[in-house]
């Protein structure tokens, strides 16, 4: 992907973009809550009451006990995750779609020391469980690195999401072949709220290992929460957070806004509003000619084929997103607080630039 | 040291303590700034006005076109900055008391992946610069790590500042030597209070390659800042810190509150209040029999002996405090938002206690 | 593919197989080298007159002031070659079939501590520069890791030898994208001998910056020579091989070897009988009804489809090679000690085996 | 210490000298079988009968079902048997002297990736067990790496041998504080010699973990056993020493000279050789007058004091050793081969000089 957010006129923008959930602010409850958790003295490193709050609520929020640490972002929390799974011989398999394959400028292979990923062919973003299954069985020789993890990102780097069959139909595979389970869940909150379905049904008792649980692109500021449902391998992670500089001395404040996002199911609705913005937009997009709906919409992205004149002219009225270069692709990413508006602005702009692109072009 | 922090009793506190200045808050024209910096979406990354700005201020601060990252905690920057100046095979030399050495739980090996950290004794918390020239000339073989970078914290650990001239014979020594140079600056603003110089002249003009600039203990939630001075050694550290993890996404929310510090001179008006504290503590406890300071105090800490049962009996009074197992010590640390009448009530009540111990020992 | 070594029957082959070229052992010259090594004291650490001697040879050999470090295999040379070009935020790229990608069980990840390795698609084992000029163009932002370098085998995996043309073509393309060079020498010998040209020709001249010289698969116990054409490259690699575990105390029996290859051509000679024995082994199989030749046979390494029977029935006869599972493709190594003989018996068999599986299978 | 090796002069040594037992060659019967090994082919990677009877013979001589890998060398050995017993942000524990420390340049922390070495101070080159014990329970905060294991070394870098009873107290507290036991042994013969009990009292009956039998000391080329009591431990060992470059292809090589080693008791008989050299040494040096022996000879080592002058006498009549610098002491270092006529000529030309000392100093 090129990176929209390296172009100097990007560092003005204060509009609501489309370009990532990362654009937008913290939402006003995690506010309010950093807000209360900075009244005086706390406990360094977490021995905090609202560390202590969040991971109650996490608790609760999966029903059962789990083991909850906080990391400052999504990056860390995912190789830190893989870390704790792999030794540096062994390998984890993803799909080629995979954030940790493709945006993590080598994360994994540094926290784990050189766990290799080994990648499938993407299915709209998910893996191709016949291909995992031959990546597990081809070979058992010591020049191979030994595969020891499945990681799978709910919902998908391409917008889509696991549903419970596919999710059940990943768990039984890596109980059969042995293998623990990452997700990577930067967005889980968006595919939960497609799912409908409590956390647990998704998570635990599917057997996944551990879940990233991402927070910033749900309203807050930084800190993912990584949840480890196996207590086996939850041990001495502290440890590891410490020694690879993500511990915060000021742990409250972030965990604090999980406590906002986390009371009254704000996360939630966050992610509804998200979802919703993206259904919209989906909808209004797909009435114009000329545009093309790439991946099903599942969660809250929608990723189209745009003419390149239509997405620079896109870009010329001030619109940032994430494009595919070559490919055509645009991704058009919604957040906590993309108002109708704001879909409707863009949708607006999308059919007049089509509407152009379509006069101009000669018949046949 | 024990952490108190592990003690369940801490976790409800929020009377200000002086066990760490990391146990206060946000001051308020970071907590501004960063309000201001959530209005609206900002492009990801650090491409925002926020992070353009503090970088900017930085370099004006600094007087020269010093080359500015940020990273979420002191312990990801410094051991980055080392990895940075080091090979594996290297080794850093620092003193004893050196936070990279003693609390950073193996940090600085885990990022250079095995830059061995060789060590001088301590004198009140500094380098002994015989020792480290008899680190770097008693070997040549390479059986040895080479020494190659010379790291020192300003203000040291011992709540003690390197004066400008100490400064300039490690620079000297590290120049001869060919060594390069770091600075774990967690408490830079503290020492340039007390040392009342232009930055540049404790940095930059002394060869100092790289700083790292704490501003969690000065009043910020996360996010210190590496400032490199020499352009070669900051080539890529985006991609280093984005591998490492410590690449934030809302990086606005890092760098606005910097840009609260750093404006109107926040940062040396709350380091300042931090060691008028220390000073004015300092003061009181010198006036009480049985008590001993144990190092110049030249920065927001205080250390002192205490005779145990006067320990306990602040411990029983809610005080909270780093001490020195065995050896008796305490540290009594000053944070920005440290009141006179915080010291006072600390100062009271070891006096007391110091009058109750003197009245039970027996006389000769 | 699979590994017929890990076969217990294999354990007591003693027989010439065409399993792997490491299945030979010590090549006369070599022994007689290490023999005359053998006598008396030398200093350790490669400060002998056998590893001073081997590095003229190599010097003269490459007709340039080249650098020289003896590693105990391949592996190793590999992965600390690859770590002195590339930083653990860049990425190597090689094609799917390099031997550093598929059967090191993630040395280069270890070794470099990060360093992702991207792929392109093998064209007989070769590079596609198409594709590797996409992997360099296609992202310049800081979550991809920064294409640093490309790893070339020669000859590669699958028996294939890059023309000096093709060696042009990479470098013109390294040159052009600012990418070192790291060439997988483990059968350099066998690729030598088909060029027949000058050893400068096809390495220094053409840009490479280091170059992983096989001497195992050439006769030899262990010990690949690593060697540096660009001094700066190669400034303190004898460092980075003594804290990999890669510096031999006793260095002479590693260089000792080498002087008895280097001398009056050995190396030249083993190479040449492997090939030609490979040559013969071709020649036979094209004449065979139902035997397909997989790639052109240009080095010591026969790629032929064999109907799975006449695997078996090979493996029967006690035959040890390597297959693809699935693939139906099995590997033909010829070492420098293969006789005619040994060719003679394989195809025979093969013949036979053959005949059996035609006479088997019913006409339309 | 200063490095001998380095010295120019030294590469034309053959005479056998007191600098390292690693100037000494191959013995006849590990050259016999390696001369053995060579007739044909052989499986790679270990799966030969070579290995198979060498790791046979391993098991009978420590009566129990232990598990051996060969690595190439002891820096090697000793750096992945401890990333078998340590996380990243663990501890071992080991004393200054120890060639963990002092001689790997820092391949502990890059093999296990920054699990810290903590020191203790050495009494004759032996672990102070109540420094151990401070170590261990000074601190259990995350800021600390947590005490995982500790590293003795049989025999010492000193030339003493920790008794039964020393290790049996060694082994209590390991035991007590729940920390792995590794032993590096690259001159473990030497200290079984001394100690002359069988070799399961002095390793896993008193709870080794793990054992890094030397052989290059001892008589081989290269290639030092990595012996794990505990199977646990050595679950994938395989894996990680093949992905860190320690997996010979030709392994035949690296184990049948094992098999000359441990048949008929050759590593016995050469480690008594060695022993009964520096005896005669240390009994001869004793009635010189100005020589001091430095620590108790358990071993192959006599480490003296010698005046400068007499050190350079003898560096002119062509005698290498390992000095320490300033310290004026010398070790002298005896090997399998050192014959009687080498002590006493080297003893002649000490005596010489020591008298030209004497003679040449003013009577008060």
């Amino acid at each position: 992907m090129s990176d929209p957010d390296a172009d100097p006129t990007a560092t003005t923008t204060s509009k609501r973009q489309f370009a990532s959930d990362n654009y937008a602010g913290i939402c006003p409850p995690a506010w309010k809550a950093m807000e209360e958790a900075n009244r005086g003295h706390a406990s360094a490193y977490g021995e905090d009451r609202w560390t202590e709050r969040s991971a109650e609520l996490l608790r609760d929020l999966f029903e059962t006990d789990c083991e909850v640490f906080f990391t400052f972002n999504g990056t860390a929390a995912n190789a830190l995750a893989i870390a704790s799974l792999c030794q540096p011989y062994h390998s984890v398999i993803c799909c080629e779609t995979a954030h940790v394959e493709t945006d993590e400028c080598g994360a994994p292979e540094f926290f784990t020391h050189g766990t290799k990923i080994l990648l499938t062919p993407h299915e709209h973003g998910k893996l191709n469980l016949d291909e995992v299954d031959r990546l597990v069985t081809r070979r058992n020789d010591i020049h191979y690195p030994k595969p020891k993890a499945l990681s799978i990102t709910q919902a998908t780097e391409l917008g889509t999401v696991y549903s419970v069959d596919e999710l059940g139909a990943v768990s039984e595979l890596a109980r059969r072949r042995d293998l623990r389970l990452h997700m990577d869940g930067a967005r889980f909150a968006n595919a939960l709220e497609t799912l409908d379905v409590a956390p647990k049904e998704v998570t635990w008792k599917l057997g996944i290992d551990v879940l990233c649980f991402g927070g910033t692109k749900n309203g807050l500021a930084v800190g993912d929460a990584v949840v480890f449902f196996d207590h086996d391998l939850a041990a001495e992670f502290d440890y590891r957070c410490k020694q690879a500089g993500q511990l915060a001395s000021k742990m409250r404040f972030l965990s604090a806004p999980w406590v906002g996002l986390l009371e009254n199911d704000v996360w939630r609705a966050n992610a509804r509003a998200a979802n919703r913005a993206a259904a919209r937009l989906e909808a209004a997009l797909r009435d114009i000619p000329g545009i093309e709906i790439m991946f099903p919409r599942q969660a809250n992205a929608v990723f189209v084929q745009l003419p390149e004149s239509l997405r620079e002219g896109l870009w010329e009225r001030g619109w940032r997103f994430y494009t595919f270069i070559g490919a055509g692709g645009a991704r058009l990413m919604c957040s906590w607080d993309t108002t109708d508006e704001d879909v409707d602005a863009l949708t607006r702009d999308v059919r007049e630039l089509a509407q152009a692109v379509l006069a101009t072009s000669t018949p046949e």
